[in-house]
């Protein structure tokens, strides 16, 4: 088959691996339908974190199950199914707890599992997929999704659950002022999601036209092009005099980070989920003063996939309107270098 | 009349001041009946914070209302009151939202209010108070409580509201594991917060004999003397293998924050009420990895005290009993150094 691996930075190529094959009796075999490139692939891509040796690519998609394990009981060959970001049992203390990604026996695509095997990426044309019961959540009704819903299926592998998290740690609802810092796919879902969970007013901070307008379709109310204090200026004015009751952090930037927390008025929530990086911080001393509460990381999509899907099943959510460009499998060098350089929101990738 | 002034670190004196009189028609006199020396008040006694003129201090008094300005329309002459630890308006934005710690017109005591008028400390024999109808909380029923009574009362002025945000902050509640950091009245009183509010099993982290007895006294279930990994472990090892769902830190230097961080079981809720000093760090990606919820700060104690009172008056709670102590006025020199060199867990000032 053919699958995405990075071999350094910059360097993504698409090359032959061998067909995944049942290895486990709790394993089952995918066959990608879509897939699509993270904010977070972009790292190994840019340098940012490290790559040893050529590794398989790729934690976001969606298939239809070829073959099962023999102890697979929830799934059968011809189910469309929905991969969360990460394995997990759904049986541990963390899994029961709804923290999937803290799973006991958590493992990522691309990767190994907890018993030594290895793990095809998500960007490729079929996946084994580990303790497939737990981590695979079926898509009732449906065999081979029309564009629209089979983009907005795969937001829930990752990035629609991702500004779900983020919306709930702002703790985002009825009567709550929302701020969302971040436009791409994660900070524009976290917009859909802060309107689904019936926030009042949501704030979207962004500087592209393109961004923008789907944030306006996402539910936004206001844009805010301003940064620094300027941008915090304009949310206060926008909020007649005071800071937003929710913000949603969704970069992961020294900047960002600052941004997000001077938003917040006091007592208010902040919910981040870009991931810490380049000196990002939280002092514990403006928490004290502003009595601003913290919540976030990386989310447990797994736990949120059901209840988004059935929205998405519904038509009250279009999650799959941040993919902006569509490429074959084969692009795949060209979808990393559009989102390297800004030029797309998301690329879905179609092996 | 007579107040506790500081005059640079290890120099509390009592001394004779002007007696309180109405400065503004929002304000009351309050004759006080108790007072007491906070964990807070050791930071310029330590040399910690700066004492730049002598100071009255005292941040924590219950009284009896001997005057009142002619805007004071909710309390009357002979009022028994509870004085939170700030002064707050009730009417601001942050008011209406709980925080009145973060109150538009926030006035400290031993320091000014916004319009530039003294307020007397709270370790003397009277206290001016500004907004005084926004401020004070009246007891209803009570005009001298005796001593258990009064004891208690006087601890809903911060420390026993303070517990109950970390509490709060932490998400105890039924069905939740709580450990408590910090053995001083603020942990003392988290235990209770805890207990009140439904939490199945309360661990007290504590090596001394008379706190741990106060703790179990207040509902802690099980208590651990062992700091560091070996805390970690041991709570680890009483919740059966994961580590706690709360966590209320109520110490505040970068040790206790540590321990508290890391007893926190993944997607779990740190309350942090002691003010970060000596480096506390909150490391964002710890966060992020974890999923683990930070909140706290000061205590909006004008907001809990009614809730709290309610329960005080039905002898439901009896947050006193960290009072180890009582001098008279006179002594408060003693007190600090009672306190300074943690012979006492907290001492009622008579005046």
């Amino acid at each position: 088959m053919r699958a995405t691996i990075i071999h350094g930075p910059g360097d993504i190529r698409v090359e032959e691996r061998d067909y995944p094959t049942i290895q486990l009796p709790t394993d089952a075999v995918v066959k990608v339908s879509a897939a699509c490139v993270c904010g977070s692939d972009l790292w190994p891509y840019r340098g940012v974190r490290e790559v040893r040796k050529p590794t398989a690519i790729g934690h976001e998609f969606i298939g239809t199950v070829e073959s099962v394990g023999e102890d697979v009981t929830g799934l059968a060959v011809g189910d469309f199914v929905i991969a969360p970001f990460v394995v997990s049992c759904g049986a541990c203390p963390q899994c029961l707890n709804g923290v999937t990604v803290a799973c006991e026996h958590l493992a990522g695509w691309g990767s190994k599992d907890d018993t030594g095997h290895a793990i095809d990426g998500g960007q490729g044309q079929a996946v084994r997929v580990p303790l497939a019961d737990s981590t695979l959540v079926k898509v009732p009704g449906v065999t081979e999704p029309e564009d629209a819903l089979r983009a907005s299926l795969l937001t829930l592998s990752d990035v629609m659950a991702t500004g779900h998290h983020a919306a709930l740690a702002a703790k985002a609802g009825p009567g709550r002022t929302v701020v969302v810092v971040g436009d791409g796919a994660v900070g524009l879902c976290g917009v859909l999601a802060a309107k689904r969970l019936g926030a009042e007013r949501v704030i979207a901070m962004s500087r592209h036209a393109d961004r923008q307008a789907i944030a306006r379709e996402f539910g936004a109310t206001d844009i805010v092009e301003e940064r620094g204090e300027a941008g915090v200026a304009r949310v206060r004015e926008l909020l007649g005099g005071v800071l937003a009751d929710s913000v949603l952090e969704c970069v992961g930037t020294k900047e960002s980070m600052e941004q997000a927390l001077h938003s917040v008025r006091p007592g208010g929530a902040l919910g981040f989920v870009g991931v810490p990086t380049g000196g990002a911080e939280i002092p514990p001393r403006y928490l004290f003063d502003t009595n601003i509460s913290v919540s976030g990381g990386m989310a447990p999509a797994r736990t949120y996939i059901p209840e988004l899907l059935a929205d998405v099943l519904d038509g009250k959510i279009n999650p799959g309107r941040v993919f902006d460009s569509v490429m074959p499998l084969e692009e795949a060098p060209e979808a990393y270098r559009a989102m390297d350089e800004r030029r797309a929101i998301k690329v879905l990738l179609e092996p």
